[in-house]
């Protein structure tokens, strides 16, 4: 549902959806060339949506661009997009079925003309989409721009972002949805599970799965965190109990992560994304390579060899990764170096400075892991672009994984020193604990405080600004401020960060859990408020993101079971190697040993049994899918009997 | 290609392709109102197939039974059946498509009225698919037959079947191609690859893909044995040697298991039967419950609690199958006890008697294994059976991996016990080889030649009596007599126990390489052999049985891959108990224990990235099989523009 925006902008006569942000040095005939290409009916090679140039703020400032523009549609225009971008919209009979103009109204909630059946972020999904289709035909570069070549059939948008004459393309805010929505997203205090349909309408499914598994996640460690409290209440240091608390959290976290695949298929089908086939994925802006043609499509479009990509993948990147991993690790030595130095200093002569010495190896050791996070993270970036991915997916995927690595590493390294070299479970409690609260609190700072901090002086600025002329509340900035104020915005970078945080989060509280119960409550804790700050931040502090439709979340799925598998093998040699354990085989460690790996290899057995035995498809969506396609075999059939039948009366 | 047959028998006008088999004392009403049903034309609920009753032997004696019927159809009529079962053929620009009648011209090899198109057993198929579509309209019983209840819409020939009306349904073999294809597949002594797309085309994809599995298994060992023979010759017992052999077999399994998907995939890509979408499975025959209706065909069929299966299979299944995992533990503790006795005798006294009797306990463990394999496999069926599962194939499914287990545990645990608990490495050697040896040779028996010899003695006796009335050559039998020959021949009941047989020869391979690496060569000259005798059953012994279509070798790829994972775990506590690498840790055991846990969980963790790394389909089928979806896409946009447009043009 699209509110109506009221026409304080006398230029737009239409609903602004996504804006268009040009340098402000585009010269005019490229910009008239771009606006009348938008607007060009199809037959033309145009894409008929609607645009306006946005009216300079009153009294507008020369140091404005004036270069932004508003782009709509109409109504018609945004159905048959939805069409063609293979939308699923739930069909009257209450299944999710792909949706067409032909039969728009057996679709649910279709009323009238259907103006109020496509969501807003829906309508900036199409926009987008529509956008990005937007082809070259015979131009050979952008008028007025001859250094931005264009070749026949290739996106204009994408040529335009990645040669700077685009600067940038959003979808707006919708206020009064926003308002709506953040108010029983997060400013409401009482318990109550998110509104995760509403922030799907808003935000897309991406989004909407993301804080449905932040959700989710929180909800599944309760009991972990009730069954931690009385460990640490009445300070069982008894193994024994550690045991049957290890084994139940290694039986849970597969149990979890199974549910949830259950979980978000469902979610998946009510939103209609299942079911919904990938289109055919473009070449991302950055691919490069020689003209050729592509064998799938026949379209003429850069060619890279596998071959050539899979030896940079590796012989540099993999052992780049792995150089990296040694030195995180040479790191970890030293401040271990330094720790021990500190520890020496302080018990040969205790004074106050030698007690703030004894922080001090922590605090740098800190520090440096945060340095070689960040430099390696554009490190990283740097390699999977110069691996030249063909789809934006599998650059993704690339990126992921050698950041994922490197960050478990970095994070968890230490504590598999602790407790497998030095073997000190009083010291690995204690650095969990530090690692896990200080992490918690720095990301929460660094996360959403310190941008919305940022974000409220430039509303302030913004908001004096326009007060100087005139004097209106914050609610009522008009249309051309507004965008202004949105253009200036941070911009959402995706879930990735998000996810990366949860995963180590999970790893804190799954890896040692058998030494550190506590680390379930703590983290139930910081994801509480993790919901908060997360929404505020995407309400307030950051542009509106372009939906993303997502059936599940894709690689995290994988990472979070790679990490319950490595738990088991640190859950289990952790309890092999505990005293209470070792003094049931006084005579024999080998036996110790022995058991130990033969209950760890039973546990990894039962976990495959136990995610093999678990359908990730509910039983009442499974019946439902069949039924969509088994009903789908007997139209064909049935179509196919009629041609048949009108072929036999052709011949007669 | 269907060769044409001369037409001795004169009551048949057509190309005989199935043989329905009634009882003898089936009522006269009843074969007339089954014929004219096979007869019917589609519009009045029949399958418009051709079916004549084969005529009696000349001069037939009482004793045969008179009511065999011939099934044929015209070839229009198989050609539009190849359409409805789905049928991938090549088209004319070399990618596999789904066959229509409308642009039949457009695939390969089709020319003139396509009376060559398909292959005989593609016609069998399409026959055997058409009459189990057969469906009963609003007969209420079989005529003549009250027992035999009908239910609308329920297929006839399977309720014919399970009522005992109907015998047997086969396929006719045809003796001038199999002629060809016997003696390219074995009788033909060179070196060569066997005739995979002639299997195919005689036996269906299931077979060939069997053929192709033990024929690639075959090649893949090779290495294996290459590498294991100078280790026997030289009769090395340096484990030192053993561990780069026992690494180098663990990771060439997962190598090859993963080549295979890929070879398989190419396989079922040529043949079509990668892309073939399977058509929705009728509840298996046997299902039985209530009546209601089935919530994704909204058909009415017999309903059975999801609930009440699982209840089954955990809690009456599985503990049974552990009970007699665990009867078939305390049978080889048995047999352990009476060897200890039988060599305790012989020790004692050594005469020729007391030799004797070292071998007994053998021989008497070996017959009681294979009864209680026997009496097991009855039992998993009846259980299975009574699990009431809807589907073939899940009931195939429950049945391999209970069978599977019981005959993994029977195999193996002898050698499990004197590998771990006797941890006598010179036992284990000799008793592979022996277990190897005679399960080989006792499986060739069984399998081909006594099979074999059954047939002939038939074959002679059938011969005889023909002969006392006409001289004829044995290629020359009359098409009934060579009718009533096939019916009497045994019926193949798949692929189930060739599989099985693999199986346990892979865990023989890969379980215990590193203690006997001569295993591998005589898996391989099994082999050989092995080929030689399936294929000779196949042609001589058997029925011909319907095709089967099949994309990959299904639960059994799970099975291999859990062997290999297995056979890690295995060779790595055979390494670390070996005396040569204990010598490395004189100080500590723990040491020793820890290093070997650590390789294992190395070598299984780099199993899985491989698994992960290598793409199971081959990348120039990927590439056909997107341009194959790519183009459906793009003809469903051009359909939806034109529609449209129609539409304009009809609304101006």
């Amino acid at each position: 549902m699209v509110p109506a925006v009221s026409a304080d902008c006398s230029s737009t006569s239409f609903t602004p959806l996504v804006v268009l942000e040009l340098a402000s040095d585009t010269k005019q005939e490229a910009i008239a060339w771009l606006l009348s290409r938008i607007r060009d009916p199809h037959q033309n090679g145009g894409i008929e949506l609607l645009v306006e140039q946005l009216g300079l703020g009153d009294g507008g400032s020369e140091k404005e661009n004036p270069n932004l523009f508003l782009v709509g549609a109409k109504w018609q225009r945004l159905l048959s997009g939805a069409e063609e971008v293979g939308l699923f919209k739930e069909f009257s009979d209450g299944s999710m079925r792909g949706f067409t103009c032909a039969n728009k109204h057996n679709f649910k909630h279709f009323e009238g003309d259907g103006d109020s059946f496509l969501s807003m972020a829906e309508c900036q999904y199409i926009i987008k989409h529509e956008l990005d289709t937007l082809r070259a035909k015979d131009e050979t570069h952008v008028p007025g721009h001859p250094q931005a070549k264009l070749y026949p059939g290739k996106s204009i948008i994408r040529r335009l972002l990645s040669k700077g004459v685009l600067i940038q393309v959003f979808p707006l805010h919708e206020k009064e949805e926003l308002k709506r929505l953040s108010y029983s997203w997060y400013q409401k205090i009482k318990l109550s599970f998110q509104p995760l349909d509403d922030i799907r309408r808003y935000y897309g499914e991406g989004q909407a799965l993301y804080f449905g598994f932040l959700e989710y996640f929180t909800f599944a460690l309760v009991p972990m965190a009730l069954i931690g409290v009385p460990y640490y209440l009445f300070d069982w240091e008894n193994y024994d109990k550690y045991v049957v608390f290890a084994v139940f959290n290694l039986v849970w976290c597969t149990v979890i992560l199974e549910l949830w695949k259950r979980f978000s298929t469902s979610l998946a089908y009510s939103w209609g994304t299942l079911s919904r086939k990938k289109a055919f994925e473009e070449p991302r802006p950055g691919f490069h390579g020689v003209l050729g043609f592509n064998p799938v499509t026949g379209r003429e479009e850069p060619l890279y060899s596998n071959t050539k990509r899979q030896l940079c993948v590796y012989l540099v990147s993999l052992p780049f990764v792995l150089l990296c991993l040694y030195l995180s690790l040479y790191v970890m030595m030293i401040y271990f170096l330094m720790e021990g130095w500190a520890l020496s200093v302080h018990d040969e002569e205790p004074t106050f400075w030698t007690r703030v010495l004894l922080f001090i190896p922590s605090i740098i050791y800190a520090v440096v892991i945060e340095i070689m996070n960040l430099v390696y993270r554009y490190a990283a970036e740097f390699l999977t672009e110069w691996e030249n991915h063909r789809l934006e997916s599998s650059y993704q995927n690339q990126l992921i994984l050698k950041v994922l690595v490197f960050n478990f590493f970095n994070c968890f390294a230490s504590l598999f020193y602790i407790a497998f070299a030095m073997q000190d479970m009083a010291l690995l409690r204690q650095s969990l604990a530090t690692l896990l609260i200080t992490s918690q609190i720095l990301n929460q700072i660094m996360e959403a405080f310190l941008p919305y901090w940022l974000q409220r002086r430039r509303n302030k600025k913004m908001m004096r600004k326009v007060q100087k002329r005139k004097a209106v509340a914050e609610a009522e900035l008009p249309l051309a401020e507004q965008v202004r104020l949105e253009a200036d915005m941070s911009t959402y970078l995706g879930t990735f960060d998000d996810y990366l945080e949860l995963f180590l989060l999970f790893g804190y509280v799954s890896l040692f859990s058998c030494v550190y119960p506590l680390a379930a409550v703590l983290v139930v804790l910081n994801n509480i408020t993790e919901v908060y700050s997360d929404a505020f931040k995407m309400c307030r502090v950051f542009k509106r993101p372009f939906s993303e439709p997502a059936a599940n979340i894709g690689v995290w799925q994988l990472a979070f079971e790679a990490m319950s598998v490595i738990a088991v093998v640190t859950n289990c040699s952790l309890i092999g190697m505990s005293p209470q354990v070792k003094a049931y085989f006084p005579e024999s460690e080998t036996q110790l040993i022995l058991w130990t790996v033969a209950i760890e290899h039973g546990l990894l057995a039962f976990k495959f049994i136990l995610s093999f035995i678990i359908p990730d498809v509910p039983k009442h969506i499974q019946i439902k899918l069949s039924r969509l396609e088994f009903e789908s075999l007997e139209a064909l059939k049935k179509k196919k009997m009629l041609e048949a039948s009108e072929l036999t009366k052709g011949i007669q």
